[in-house]
C-alpha cells in the first residue's frame, strides 16, 4: 500500500533526527537522557512528526523547513505520555508491549523526564527560530499555535477533565470535550504549525483545521468502536474493557451503526475539505484519513 | 530599610500582574487553575521576578518591557517547587507553613499543575514576543536563555542529580554542580533576561552573570550555615536537620569560619562585578547581595 510506504519514510526520517538531537551525553544528569531516550524509542507510529511535514509540503514548503518542529511535538506527545503512565494517573505498567517510564525509571526520574521532554521541545523550536531569521515570524505563529494546543485550554486540560471524571457518569459535551482537548488538540496543532511554517494562506488554515478536526474525532470513535468489535488478535489487545471498566464513550451515546457512520461522514468531510488542494499531493491525506477510520487496530 | 520598601513594591507589582494572568475560569477543567493558582499564592518572595524587572531598569529599560518575563519566570520556579514536592521527589507536605500542592489536589493534579505552569510561562512570552515586534529580536534572545536554564542541562539536570544522590556520599563537585543547576541557574537567567529586554550590552551582560554566579552560590552557603548555626526562632523552622538527615552540604567539606569568609568574599565580587553602572541604580543589587549572603532566615 502507498500510504504505509509513505508513513515508514517519513517515519525513518523523524527517527533518525529524534536520535541526532535528543541527548545522550556522560553528564552527571545521564539518567534523565536515558529516560527520556527510552520513551521515545518505545514504539511510537510518529503521526504528528509525520503531518507536520506532510502539511509543510502540502502548501508548497520544504519538509526540512519544519522538522525542528516536528521533533518538538513528538517530544510534547511523548511527555503527555509519560505523566499519563503515572501512577496517580492511570497507573498504567505497560505501554505498547514496554514497561512504562515509571516502572523502569522510578517515578522521580519519569516526572523528570516528561517535565525535560517538554522543555526541550520549547528549547528545539526557539533554536530552530533564531537559527531562521527569513522564517522566524511564521515559526514563531506555528510556536503559539503549539504551545496553546498543548497547555490548560489545550491537552493539559483535557487530561485533567479525563482523570477528574473517572468512575463519574460524564454527558455528551464532557466526552467530547475530553476527546478534543486530550488526543485532537495536539494533532491539530501538528497539521496547522506545518502549514503555517509552509507558508499557508487563512483560506488553507481554514480547510486543514476542519480536516484535522475530523480526523481527531474520527479516530477516536473508530477506537471505542474497535474495543467493542474488534478483533483482538489484529488489536493485540483484550476487546470489550470499556464496557468491564463501565467507562463511558461514544457508544454510551449511541449505537453501533450510528457510530460507524458517524465515522463515515467524518472521514467524507475532511476529505472534501482539502478539495481545492493540489490532487497528487493530497492523496496521502486523503488515503490517512480512510485509514483512521477504518483502520482494523 | 530601603531594600525591603523596594522587594515589597515590586513583590506588589508582580502579585497584581500574576493575578491577572492566570487563568481562573469557570470552565470543565477549573480544578488545574485552582491548583495553579494555590501554589503561585503560597507565599514566595518573589525573588526571581523582581530580578528581572530590577535588571531591565539597570541597564535602562522600562519594567513594563519585561513583566511578562518576569511572571512566566515565577510560574517556572513554581512548577518546579511542585514536582520537587512529590512524593517520588522529596515527600514534603509543608512548604511555607502551608500544605504541599499534592496534599490539596492529590499527586495527579499536582503533576498537570506543574506541567501547566510551565507551559502557560512559554505561551505568556511567546505572546509577549507577538504582541511587542519592535523587541521581538531581543526577547526571543531573553526566551532562549530562560528555556535553557530551566531545562535538561539547567534545572531539571540539577533536580536529577539531586534525587539519585541522596543517600550518597558525594563529592565537593557534585555538590556544586548541584547547586548551580537547580538554583543558581535560574536565578541567573532572571537576572540575564531583564538584561537582555532592557537592551544591555555583551559587557554588561558579563558583569551581570558574574553577580548572578556569585549571589547565587553566597546565597546556598548560608543556607548551609543557617542550618548549622542559625536562630531556629528566626528561620521559622528547626535547625540541625542536614546534619540529622547526613545530607552532604558546603559544610562537609569545609569550617564555618571558613564558609561564613567564602560568602563574604562572593558577596564582595558580586559587588564588583556592577562597579561601572549607574551608582544610583546599582544600589538595590548591592544591597541585595548584602541581604542574600548575611541574612538571618
Amino acid at each position: 500500500m502507498k500510504l504505509k510506504q509513505e508513513l515508514e519514510k517519513y517515519k525513518n526520517i523523524i527517527d533518525k533526527e529524534l536520535d541526532k538531537i535528543l541527548p545522550n551525553y556522560n553528564t552527571p544528569q545521564k539518567k534523565i537522557f536515558e529516560a527520556m531516550r527510552y520513551s521515545i524509542f518505545a514504539g511510537g507510529k510518529r503521526l504528528r512528526p509525520i503531518l507536520v511535514l506532510k502539511t509543510c509540503e502540502l502548501v508548497g514548503g520544504k519538509y526540512s523547513d519544519a522538522i525542528n518542529f516536528a521533533l518538538s511535538i513528538e517530544m510534547i506527545h511523548t511527555y503527555s505520555l509519560i505523566h499519563d503512565d503515572l501512577p496517580a494517573m492511570d497507573n498504567d505498567d505497560y505501554r505498547r508491549g514496554k514497561l512504562t517510564n515509571h516502572k523502569v525509571f522510578g517515578e522521580g526520574i519519569a516526572v523528570l523526564a516528561g517535565d525535560g521532554l517538554l522543555n526541550l521541545a520549547f528549547e528545539t523550536m526557539i533554536n530552530d527560530i533564531i537559527n531562521d531569521i527569513d522564517k522566524s515570524e511564521r515559526k514563531i505563529k506555528a510556536l503559539k499555535v503549539i504551545a496553546e494546543s498543548a497547555g490548560v485550554f489545550g491537552m493539559i486540560g483535557g487530561q485533567v477533565v479525563d482523570i477528574i471524571s473517572e468512575g463519574r457518569n460524564i454527558d455528551e459535551n464532557t466526552l467530547l470535550y475530553i476527546h478534543e482537548k486530550k488526543t485532537s488538540a495536539l494533532i491539530e496543532a501538528s497539521i496547522l504549525s506545518g502549514a503555517i511554517i509552509g507558508g499557508a494562506s487563512s483560506d488553507e488554515l481554514e480547510r486543514l483545521s476542519t480536516y484535522a478536526r475530523a480526523i481527531g474525532i474520527g479516530y477516536q470513535i473508530r477506537d471505542d468502536i474497535l474495543d467493542r468489535i474488534g478483533d483482538s488478535e489484529k488489536l493485540g489487545k483484550r476487546v470489550g474493557s470499556d464496557e468491564e471498566n463501565n467507562k463511558v464513550t461514544y457508544l454510551s451515546f449511541y449505537e453501533i451503526e450510528d457510530a460507524i457512520r458517524e465515522t463515515e461522514r467524518l472521514c467524507k468531510s475532511a476529505i472534501m475539505a482539502l478539495d481545492s488542494f493540489d490532487k497528487e499531493k493530497v492523496k496521502f491525506f486523503e488515503e490517512l484519513a480512510n485509514y483512521l477510520v477504518y483502520r482494523e487496530n
